[in-house]
């Protein structure tokens, strides 16, 4: 039995989208469990037999600073969520909330793991082999050493042999070039750690990637650090949106354009599902113990429900336990050997 | 009278590229000069009353070292071109070339302007506006200071404010978000300059701004470090390339689709003009003693004559001195105070 606990209150839309989403979800997976998480007055209603509700009597807001969140907020919807997953009540928690609050609440709550000085969030970006390139950090670390990249590389991997079943997918470093000396230290240092670690078979390695390998799908996993993750995201939604507009505004501009339209549908229709984000929506906070997803903020139905979904097949696919194996067997490699940071728990002495 | 040395060699396409561009640039630019280097098979027998044919023995190769370039070919077309810039002889210099090659030849000719330790890359990137946004640096620098940034702050606005005639443009921080405790201690820092600097009135500081405020033409100029700047710029490549791509491979899919290009035709051209970097061509390298653009690589004729414009609209509005105007100005603001850079030619005394 694999249970979910979401936060039924987080995102632009709360149970408007959160209820309808968890119902969808409930009927299209029969062996899955939910905890909904809310405000009694918002989900004391709901009732499914395969769902319990549990009551928050607090809201954690977009606009809330991480200490009004952690600190203040203590009985939060998304607390309260993260909380079953660390009492095991539930497998993995979803929430569409402030991004910010919940890293630092899921961190809070439950912990790294062993050999991970730095949680990650790993997301899917649509590319042109139909499928999805996974990019972390995509903003939870805005400053990185080498071996923090290491991590989101080890963890990066088992994200993906476990969510896509490709075994050993193919890891690349996001640099200015695909030289090997391209790049600033820290970035160069990241290279010969991965290829170290290609070369020991943790993982996959293929080397420098550029930013348009993102969309080429040249790797399966790009790894960077959380400012250029998160600024090339962004980038990305921005002139997605830029071309979804001017293709609306051009299409609607007279009559003939109209008809062009409307002939034109099935295409522009194939072109929206192609770079529709909502269809990748449900990122991975990775490095913690325990599962936790994050859907964007302004998600609907359909896309909360992916968020569920990816929830659910990373629970009941075990990734928690896969993440720790691998990052076990990486361990020597993972230890910070400048000073850098912290070693974590001291789970490896360097060898 | 302002004349434009060319480097005819550089670029994937070489003379095949550059020198129809350079004649169709003479013929639509009556007061122009150019003077056009390269190899004399290559050049030799171009002519033209308002030009003048520079041999030069070797070129500079898109996969040359820097050490190469810079050593090893000190007679290439880029060099000798950059060359006649410093002579006096041409106001700007444009090359399709090596990007790092011609960055480092650049400044090892030219030098740096006073109270500007780094050159800085500035292209320009279509906005939903219709118009673009000036976006620096590109690539030239992996790793900023937050006085490098201000510098390239400093630098945008006289771009902006030559080509675009627009005496106070905006200027953005490039960051993860919009508030001013967001990004890595650099970014803070830079943040904190460039308030400083809106207040003094040596720029028209908008504040923080995220990758989609590129595409939505939020500010005029975006300011970044060279790294942030070449993976943003790239993964929007991908990106378009992808889009494009998707659009042909489903319109010629079958015979309906087909009928429906041809009836989106219109529509279709609008949005490959909107997003045609062609157009936007000629990224100027800013902070030296001197004026040089870089044209794509792989420019065709239209393009490259692009670059040839900008770099003639800025020798002839004098972008040079406004440039040094304005460094000069904010020169108080430029020169560091933690030790993190060497303030140049020790221009002004901090106050």
């Amino acid at each position: 039995m694999t249970t979910i606990a979401v936060d039924c209150m987080g995102g632009d839309h709360g149970v408007g989208v959160t209820l309808p989403a968890c119902r969808l979800f409930l009927e299209q997976n029969p062996g899955a469990f939910l905890i909904m998480v809310g405000l009694r007055e918002k989900v004391g209603h709901f009732s499914h037999p395969r769902a319990t509700v549990v009551m928050a009597s607090d809201v954690v807001a977009m606009d809330d600073s991480l200490e009004v969140a952690l600190r203040r907020k203590k009985d939060s919807s998304m607390r309260v969520a993260i909380e079953q997953v660390k009492s095991g009540n539930a497998q993995a928690a979803v929430s569409a909330g402030n991004t910010g609050a919940l890293m630092a609440i899921s961190r809070y709550v439950l912990k790294t793991l062993d050999g991970i000085e730095r949680p990650a969030i790993a997301g899917q970006i649509p590319n042109a082999t139909g499928g999805a390139t996974t990019v972390l950090d995509l903003g939870a670390n805005v400053d990185c050493s080498a071996h923090h990249l290491l991590q989101f590389a080890v963890m990066g991997s088992a994200l993906v042999a476990v969510l896509s079943n490709e075994e050993s997918p193919k890891v690349g470093l996001l640099n200015i070039g695909e030289e090997v000396i391209k790049g600033n230290e820290v970035i160069k240092k990241a290279g010969e750690l991965l290829r170290a670690a290609g070369k020991s078979g943790d993982l996959n390695f293929y080397g420098n990637v550029e930013g348009n390998d993102i969309f080429k799908g040249t790797v399966d996993i790009v790894v960077c650090d959380g400012f250029v993750g998160n600024v090339a995201l962004k980038t990305s939604e921005g002139l997605a949106s830029m071309i979804g507009a001017f293709l609306k505004a051009e299409f609607s501009r007279n009559m003939f354009t109209k008809f062009a339209a409307i002939i034109a549908y099935s295409v522009l229709n194939a072109l929206k599902k192609r770079v529709d984000h909502r269809r990748y929506n449900g990122a991975a906070l990775l490095g913690l113990r325990g599962l936790v997803f994050k859907s964007h903020g302004s998600a609907d139905v359909l896309a909360f429900g992916n968020a569920l979904s990816r929830a659910y097949d990373a629970a009941r696919n075990n990734l928690l336990d896969r993440v720790q194996v691998r990052i076990a067997h990486a361990a020597p490699l993972l230890v910070p050997d400048d000073g850098t940071g912290d070693p974590g728990s001291g789970l490896a002495s360097k060898t």
